[in-house]
């Protein structure tokens, strides 16, 4: 749309005099991709549990735990990740459960107004991030800002500037193997990034191979109208999934016909999804119960896609 | 992902209670929406033009030469509707072509923080909504502000303003059997609302049958990175289409290879979309060659979607 003519004329000459200039740098221009499309469902289900999903206190023990239900994936959380390399070496060896994410752990904000406050978040994310690498992660987990952290205003400018953020902390990703993967949450949470479609548009703008999204279904519950497309808008930037019950952020499962994800399933299946999709929740239950029943659900719904 | 535990408890406390005393009002936590997906194809291609699109000078000469096109809409602009109402019924009298959306044409804008600006926008709209209702238009196309346009901050509160004044607008439009359908633009235009998950997050906390969104392949160049994904998202919200090149907004096909819509007319036959995809662009050619062309290549790339 336009309001009338004149602005619209007048706002092409600025966008034409600023792509001139360089002043729409973030700003892809190069033809629309094609999103890539498939019907063979060759896509596998590969479920992943953070660390404190399994009741187990000891690692080994929530490992055995994990093979014995078929999970192939661990999310540590990030904290104090460089001190234990070893121990995750030693404990995956001759299992089939590799590192899958490596979720948050840093300090600071990346959108913090306070620069003290922001290199802390970069000089810990490094940190995170080239242990993330050593562990063969996929990448580390980041949310901008979260609503009670002081920021800059969401402004063009402040997207701008995250951008390159990101970029200079994407290709440090890059150069040890990994990625630094953009999570949207829901706006209670974090207004800052809600949805896939933006968590994706930021990383064509950053456009580096270091930078990725991913997809939470207990935020997308709140903020996506679709998950489908919310996955197929995050399309080869998708690099991981977090899986939750919808209503309270419990085993999959524990709210009833609430967690169905078939939808959002379809739409990994269609672009061939090669991640994880890991567990971020509680559970209402017994965990001995609620634990495989959830397990159970997602191969179910995921057949059923 | 959560920055610790203690946040994450915290924030999952605040969101409860939050929840309990409404203060989640706008925030939607029913079952999450399936997308209603179809591969049966049904979905027709109907091409609108916008009223300067055609070369003619005359109204009536324009609606000829549409009809010699085949093309079956007519997107008036909303400056001055109410007394052309008489004009576009007698006009369309026995013709294949209908009125489809009316692109903007009100005055202020809806998030204004001057609240006469604010009122000027409702007001003027409330007399285009009941114009397109007369005209039986799919509905009137808004963007909540331009970037020249000095409004609220983009804040969760803003937002919570500006559902609250759709929901009205929505209402009236319904009662006028037309609705109000959201434009996202490009960031250079409206940093506001710049993508299709967003304006269908928007129609999803309005809650209201008078409240849409459309899609404009030359604003999602640039925002969107899966046309398909974006389409997706709009989903039963999805009202309106508007088409131009995708480098520099003329006729389709002017920019070669560029122009390429496949990828979201597959999303839009997914979703069985049932209405106009509009021209809004100029041309860089003679009229007489690049509008024909541009229908042509349309109705290509659509039989090939």
């Amino acid at each position: 749309m336009k309001t009338n003519r004149r602005d619209f004329i007048k706002t092409l000459a600025v966008g034409t005099a600023l792509a001139g200039i360089g002043g729409i740098s973030n700003m892809c221009t190069s033809k629309p991709k094609i999103t890539k499309m498939s019907n063979n469902n060759k896509a596998v289900l590969n479920i992943s549990f953070q660390e404190s999903t399994a009741p187990q206190k000891e690692l080994n023990a929530k490992l055995d735990y994990m093979e014995k239900l078929g999970v192939t994936g661990l999310e540590p959380g990030g904290a104090n990740l460089t001190n234990r390399i070893n121990e995750f070496q030693q404990a995956l060896r001759n299992r089939n459960i590799k590192i899958s994410a490596i979720c948050a752990g840093f300090g600071g904000w990346l959108l913090a107004d306070d620069p003290a406050v922001k290199e802390e978040c970069i000089r810990t994310s490094k940190e995170i991030l080239a242990a993330a690498g050593e562990l063969g992660s996929v990448g580390m987990i980041l949310a901008p800002a979260f609503n009670y952290q002081k920021s800059f205003p969401h402004t063009l400018e402040t997207r701008e500037r995250l951008a390159d953020d990101l970029r200079m902390l994407g290709e440090f990703a890059y150069q040890h193997n990994t990625s630094l993967i953009l999570e949207p949450l829901n706006r209670r949470e974090a207004f800052y990034l809600r949805q896939l479609a933006d968590a994706a548009s930021i990383c064509r703008d950053v456009n580096s191979p270091g930078i990725a999204c991913m997809g939470d279904f207990w935020h997308m519950t709140f903020e996506e109208t679709s998950d489908h497309g919310a996955f197929i808008s995050g399309g080869d930037y998708l690099k991981h999934v977090h899986i939750a019950s919808r209503k309270r952020r419990s085993m999959p499962g524990e709210d009833g016909d609430a967690d169905n994800y078939i939808d959002g399933f379809k739409g990994l299946k269609a672009l061939n999804y090669p991640g994880y999709i890991s567990f971020e929740c509680g559970s209402k239950g017994d965990k001995a119960v609620t634990i495989p029943a959830a397990v159970k659900l997602i191969r179910e719904q995921w057949e059923m896609a």
